[in-house]
């Protein structure tokens, strides 16, 4: 800056200005509105969180454990149920590869700096998580993007076509239960792209909140992380099969990595959240956490049901739906393209129901029309979907109608 | 990079060259050894951990606040905690001006991201602490240096020097109880730097977690934020006055930045450790805080006394030290320079005391010899401190011995 110049407001650094409230954000104000049922975000339900036996846990290691409440090294222990934990996914991992994080959001955050530059290269999906969006903007990458099969997933030849021609600091993934598409990576695409990582030196950010609640019998395929320990940087989180507030996740990744993301995480907010890394490994020791994610996978489970029937019940023919192997959404695209902004202030404000357009989660957003939406079926009982589902598919039918009227009279 | 050239290993980005294992990761491990009395790191004592009146608010917030566990809003009735806590150090904010964080580091990281861009420049004191350091690396920053006086503060003509040249995205200043130097900022450098700040349009970071802490009659000076609120951007936190692992603290910031900064909080981890928010609530609306950090206060202050008469009676003549009015540490300056690797390994591995070198605060370190160290005060009892001060002159004074040699057969 012209040092001869005085500013009257302080000067943000230069990526900020293309920052605003981010939808998320704004749901979260629509959500507590008594009057709407809330589709809008990735919230697990609240009545299930085990807060009796969380209490019991940090109350027996704050009464038995003086350094709970003291700076301190993450809490082996708590890495030792993790090795576990993966295990159970089919992937091997030894305590020494397990970075302890606060959360997914952390660990895809911290992973970011450890591999990207600024004004860098990164490959991922055109339509994604906001937050791996928002994670990614302040370096002001060159974001080169893939499109999506909502069957199989990432397309893995567009993948190749990229790599062949540069090299992306990583590739981000979600493999199973896809936010916001609801989609589960297909067995051969997963081998590819591990393949395809390897082979160019690509690492892939693994990025996994949803793979532990299944709904389909059996295991469900492997992480990514299963296939290869070299390539492939997994992250997990406590959020969606314990409780969000814990904060608490992981990271697996070459051990010989765990030395510089130690030194991130302590520049981000000093490595020391200690007090909830032992609630959680109490509650673990207790044993309680197998019967517990039943008991998500069941109840879950039982409202993926109830909002596919309501689909099939509510919505206009010719919209589709694919049923989500794992996740906590559905991917819904209408029948025709319209204006999103407009049936969203419809369902909210008419209809009393919130969502977020697919369109909110491409990395391109155009103001143009879209078909696509993102159900939660999570964070509300099967009565409040079909009532939710009933009350949407009114304001599409409302807004196509009124799209209809403006089509044939211009 | 060469799109024909496979590597080997994940490539990190360029900044993560330059870093090795923290200071203060090292000294962990050495606080831990029960053979050595540490007076290396900050930490607070953990025998006055309110471990049971903490334990009961979270099993209160537990028991009867359904939201504790779920993503959430930052808990609104901490933020009215807050504005009460600073006019108690004089400090006038709204509600709308604090936002909160996962302590301090973090609010200085955020802030950080909100006003630096890549390869910009900050100015801060030569001898600073290192968390600021590495909380800047990434960016790659030009980083401005001042020198500070241990009596005074950091040296303000020389801040206005710089400014006149050129503006730096913000200045890094830590008022009370500066961490390493443990001097506190003269009445006349805070209207001064305050000065600084709004006349050139560069605004100020003001780190304050010790400013609570302090061991003089009567309240001290304000913090650099009650002179100005639209230049001065402060950084407070729980973990000295209540405990480390709650990891909450909060910025006080101009309301339109809360905005921009929340994205910043949401990229990085969510925003949401509402549950350790709504424990500390209770613990506060059950007026336990100011009897709290009058026990530390006095305890802490014992200890000081007991560190400085230790420092009287054992160390060389000579060697200077201040009488530091808050915060947790004495800075000490030896008769003459010496190499302070030599001094640690020492002290540790013969006396079985810990402590961290001057030299290691440094923005520009170097390997050559130097006089100062850091010693914490409050994480060991008196009799504990008069026995590591006694070890410690032990090895300063045989190093000298063996300096004296070298120098002599050299």
């Amino acid at each position: 800056m012209d040092a001869n110049v005085v500013t009257r407001e302080p000067v943000l650094a230069c990526w900020t200005q293309g920052t605003g409230c981010s939808a998320i954000q704004e749901m979260m104000s629509v959500a507590n509105r008594s009057d709407v049922i809330s589709l809008a975000l990735g919230l697990p339900a609240a009545e299930l969180f085990p807060a009796k036996k969380i209490a019991e846990a940090a109350g027996s290691v704050l009464g038995t454990d003086p350094f709970a409440l003291q700076y301190g090294f993450p809490f082996q222990p708590l890495k030792a149920h993790i090795v576990k934990l993966m295990a159970a996914r089919g992937v091997a991992c030894r305590e020494e590869q397990v970075f302890l994080t606060s959360g997914a959001q952390q660990g895809l955050s911290l992973l970011i700096r450890l591999l990207l530059n600024h004004g860098g290269e990164v490959l991922c999906e055109e339509i994604i998580y906001t937050g791996f969006q928002q994670a990614v903007e302040p370096y002001e990458p060159s974001i080169l993007t893939v499109p999506t099969d909502l069957d199989t997933g990432i397309d893995v030849a567009a993948v190749e076509r990229i790599l062949d021609k540069t090299r992306p600091a990583f590739i981000y993934i979600i493999a199973d239960g896809h936010n916001p598409m609801a989609v589960s990576l297909s067995r051969e695409k997963r081998r590819r792209l591990v393949e395809l990582a390897s082979g160019y030196g690509v690492p892939i950010i693994e990025d996994d909140p949803y793979g532990f609640i299944n709904y389909e019998d059996g295991p469900g395929e492997p992480p990514l992380r299963a296939l290869n320990e070299s390539w492939v940087f997994y992250v997990g989180t406590f959020s969606k099969i314990l409780a969000p507030a814990l904060r608490t996740g992981w990271i697996v990744l070459p051990k010989a990595l765990v030395p510089p993301i130690s030194i991130i995480k302590e520049a981000s907010d000093l490595n020391i959240c200690t007090l909830n890394q032992r609630a959680i490994s109490a509650y673990l020791d207790a044993g309680h956490l197998t019967a517990h994610t039943e008991t998500l996978r069941r109840v879950y489970g039982e409202r993926r049901s109830a909002m596919l029937d309501a689909l099939e019940e509510h919505f206009p023919h010719g919209s589709r739906w694919r049923r989500p192997a794992s996740g906590l959404f559905v991917w819904v695209d209408l029948p025709e393209p319209l204006d999103m902004r407009v049936l969203l202030k419809t369902a909210v404000e008419t209809e009393g129901v919130a969502f977020i357009p697919g369109q909110a989660f491409a990395i391109n957003q155009t103001s143009g029309q879209s078909t696509s939406m993102r159900l939660n079926f999570s964070n509300s009982n099967p009565t409040q979907i079909d009532e939710a589902i009933a009350r949407l598919a009114r304001a599409v039918k409302r807004t196509l109608a009124g799209h209809s009227l403006s089509v044939s009279s211009s």
